[in-house]
């Protein structure tokens, strides 16, 4: 449930295609270990889902949060068929 | 195309259910007839769209431009049985 992508050590959570609340409960338990700061990294049309799970762990869960900075770029991916493609990537970095 | 919400006063471009290219021309028109900023807002599964739409306008378009400030929150809106109901909302200021 604490994802195998986003270890402890860098606090990273990659938002993929499983539900809402298990990324949220990721989030949560990577503060739980002690992290002062989590970032939550998405792609394409998984950028709508970074943003509610930062929004549900900010509101109902922890209120002492605050969003330190996000940003935005554009990441070039290898599709199936190798050819090249670009995405929006974001990156929104909670912090106690 | 020059979307009926975003007026020029206020430089705002809310995105919706158009494709992201007809956004993109928005952002940029208001830049061409004289902004200095433009505030590009979206909610729920639209988020992703208004990554692309600043992505796109800042890496093929507008080279000058920077990201000046992007914001999340939470809205409560209205469905249509009457059932208040949350979702997340974006933000994007883009700065010449």
């Amino acid at each position: 449930m604490t994802s195998e992508n986003g270890s402890v050590e860098t606090n990273i959570i990659y938002i993929g295609k499983k539900v809402t609340m298990s990324y949220v409960l990721a989030v949560i338990t990577q503060f739980n270990q002690g992290a002062e700061s989590v970032v939550i990294k998405a792609r394409g049309k998984t950028i709508s889902k970074a943003v509610d799970v930062s929004e549900i762990v900010k509101n109902k869960f922890v209120n002492t949060l605050r969003v330190e900075k996000i940003n935005i770029s554009t990441e070039e991916i290898t599709t199936e068929n190798n050819t090249p493609m670009k995405v929006s990537a974001i990156e929104i970095i909670l912090a106690k």
